[in-house]
């Protein structure tokens, strides 16, 4: 579970109902016909803008947002130095045992052409290929997202033209007014909203998340890149270590300390 | 058919007119002038900021958001592996009769390069520069509509202006305020649909796809260079794998455990 | 005469002058403070963001908005095509007189430098510099126009706002708000239209014509490297049509089968 | 203390809260519901946008957004210059000593490989992607602050929706609209100074810090490489001047003529 | 002293103060208050985003906004064409005192570069480390009038929503709306003067003449490197013009006819 995306959530929508009950009663506040405006038109914008499988995919790209990112860098960076150290004592061919029991296909597919003796160029530029696309994926998954809270502002506003043109052209009862006004308004309240308090905030959350993950990835290609030519492991480390903050280089160090035979175990 | 962009489209209007007729009437969110002021001055400024060729282009392209992809990158793949065993076995000249009964352009054009004995550099540079300039005329095509989509709620707050204008000018009877104000209205209205539930969401589709014909492009490329430095078939499905997202490279996987023969004929 | 720029602005102003008649009369309109603040404002502003030589080179880039481009690239390339001919056959020198009677100073140029001898990558060079050059310039006078496009709705609001605070200082008569009111947004209008109707969509149609230059531009380099280098000129027209639209390449096919000597001639 | 940062939104808050007091009170534009819906909302927003660890680096961030740049790149040059000096009288290994004596852990690190004798290429390879992934961590720390900046003044307007529905939903007195719209409009007052006062100047800041310390950063890579490279130290200072601005060099003539010295008792 | 600002500007003013008058009076558009709030607001939020002596150096640019540009590009290549010739004739020695003749301080320092025999590739390394960070540098000096011109139209609303609130907060006569709201008002008017007469228009200049200096110093660098080289003066020449506008180089051309000299007199 990611704390932040939820915890947000709950906070905006805490802080918004309050201010609501405030004002007197929650229920003036809700309206159907405006929810259905700001949210069809959104959804009807970005449904003609993407394919049914992109707005699937972004669908489930909504599930990566609300939970926990599992692999951390350091670890893949103990994996690989451990990976470093068994190629250079027992050959490269005896990490096919250890690449079957990883769970991270990238890093498995890259190991197994290691071992399967592929040309270092093609090795890399098969990786680095893999990681474009995926970044192209992410790009269209979270474009998802921010292209709906372009809209949704819009459509809200479209809502109170339409809710402010239907009162003004039958305008016989100026006390009606006040009432009118409040109604066509919401349609912009819901679209700011949705925009503002979920989508834009997701869009971020999704490109946030898409940078670690190819982080990691970026990390596994110098890592299986350094095991292929050979490196000896402490250099390997060096070098995979400046892709990380200051901070988890001491953490990284003190796991070390206390415990190298963890991480071996987690590769295996 | 894509049914994503007339989904949406249907989807949109279909909640904008319910949401009209719960106001009263849908007669009164029509006026002509209001339509040909919006319609008309984005007409006007796209027409000025591009030449005929280009807008019938663009409306040519058009037919494309509202059409189904027809090549998917797993079948391009599958072809171009066939290919590659073809050349493998029976040398590159034995590609020349598959090359004759492609549908694409493109990819009859790089096999025919191959064919002729051509310097990969110059194959590759050749379809490279193709590439290009195809993504410089989708770019035109797609920026027709984002222009447009720029300019229509700039017009319709124009037609607003002019209504405000004309109704302040006159100011005989304060009850025909209201009235007034909502007919002005209206063209804010359309400018802000024809913006965000025609043109912008058209636009992102037109990028959508081109993005799409791009990546089916660069696979060929890939495949056509591989083919011509006689790699092996296996590796070349590898590679080209790279461009997949992992879900449709499991289809592959299990198109081909199916029926290999099934891509061969599909390429004969 | 390109069509395009002016009955875009034709059609353009007719919607826009009709909606106006629609309301009463056009005099209602018509103020002449409101055009002075708006075009001497938006003037005022890009007269300070540029020098007045590039004031003068913009002005100047405007005919090429309203001219026809004169250049095909399909006749570049026949033209190209030919002279690789006459340079296989007959030797560089041969171009020497060719090179005198071409009208475009750029190709001149660099069939010159090839006759002279020139290093093959200082003629890249050289070519490629003025190319990126043309493009800044390019720019700079598109620029003009943006500029002024962006001003323009900002001096529209601050004449309105001149107008609102004026008429609001000296509120005797409460009839007198509505007529004071519609004059203070003739200014907003008249920003809105010089930006939405003339700056916007002229700076667009010189960015397209600039692209269009450019293309014309790379096309000739990559065909004067090509005569350089003697090669094949079957190849150099097939490296050349990667740089159009498959449907300009059709149209080149026919023309050459129609009588290629009519290209031959278009360059002598 | 970076009294620039301070000064700033001292003189911002003065000229605001004396503005408020020239209106009559400060406390008519106090509003704990506004604040807490901005300054909520927003927060809610930007938790969602992040995680939990990169919102308590942005915090952290903050810090050096309120202090001094300590490191000068002349004092750094200065350092470098001794060390080539060293580096050549006494060997690569004679800088053992000095790097230990180093505060800074990335200068620290450079010339610990360098006296390790890693290769040039690894040696920059190491530095530049350590950089990277410094840049990559400054731009989320400031990104925090600017989609704050960008959606503070949402939530402002979401505030004011939300009172205004409220006021204009029962509207028995319409004497009441006067105080109603004022307190409804605080929000957006709190929105507008929250973005333009305090956060987006802090992402600027932020970004201005972070091109000065990334500078640095430049100037001991190209230094450390120096050294390695056994240059002239008249050439590596000659190279790192080209970093600084022409008045700063200038002052680190000055500073060498005064007392070369004081400078490498700096790097001890 | 460049008339283009100091033209435009008055243009602006007079312009705007004329729109004024006829209004009535320019007095009721004169408020300490509103000034003091968008100028004073705008200043806060942009000495927050920046550091002193960036602020200074910023003010000391505003300078070169005023001043004609002084070197021309075209004096500049008859400068580097000369010394070609020289360094042809006499060697590269000889240029030892032209140098020391320059005014300016970075063809200087590439001129003495290459007088001291320094490796072409460490010369080309040094000037464009030395262009990339004044590129830099400029970018920071009109970044802060950029980021003035973003934040005053912000601050002129925040003026005006402090003057609302006040006045709604306590409305007993409601005679006293109309000039109340004119007061208001004029802090949005001086918002958006500022930014679209003053800072956008002035940050557009700085970027327009810093693109015309880094134009030189790059005709610079490709110069001193051709002098170096020892290539052919008509060579250099050819190659320095393909900077220039050709309306530019044809004055070249005359300017040689009439009398060569003169220039390089002007290098003396």
């Amino acid at each position: 579970m990611d704390f932040a995306t939820i915890g947000g959530l709950v906070l905006g929508i805490v802080l918004i109902v309050s201010g609501m009950l405030l004002e007197g009663s929650i229920l003036i506040y809700a309206s159907l016909v405006s929810a259905l405006i700001v949210v069809g038109g959104t959804m009807g914008g970005v449904i003609i803008a993407y394919s049914f499988k992109q707005l699937k995919n972004a669908a489930a790209a909504l599930k990566i947002a609300f939970s926990e990112q599992q692999d951390q860098p350091r670890d893949i960076i103990s994996v690989l130095v451990s990976f470093a150290e068994k190629a250079r004592r027992e050959g490269l061919l005896a990490l096919e045992d250890e690449a079957y029991q990883l769970d991270d296909e990238f890093l498995k597919k890259g190991i197994q052409l290691v071992v399967d003796g592929t040309d270092p160029q093609l090795v890399r530029n098969i990786l680095e290929t893999e990681l474009d696309f995926l970044e192209q994926r992410h790009a269209i998954n979270r474009g998802v997202f921010a292209k709906g809270g372009e809209l949704a502002p819009a459509f809200g506003m479209i809502g109170t033209l339409i809710g402010l043109i239907g009162m003004l052209s039958h305008l016989d009862d100026p006390d009606a007014i006040g009432p009118g006004m409040a109604t066509a308004l919401i349609t912009t309240l819901y679209g700011a909203l949705l925009a503002n308090l979920v989508l834009v905030p997701l869009a971020q959350k999704l490109k946030v998340k898409s940078e670690e993950e190819i982080l990691i990835r970026e990390v596994m290609i110098e890592g299986i890149l350094s095991i292929q030519a050979g490196e000896n492991p402490r250099i390997v480390e060096e070098k995979l270590k400046a892709f990380l903050a200051p901070k988890s280089r001491t953490e990284l160090d003190e796991q070390e300390t206390e415990g190298g035979a963890v991480e071996r175990n987690a590769a295996t």
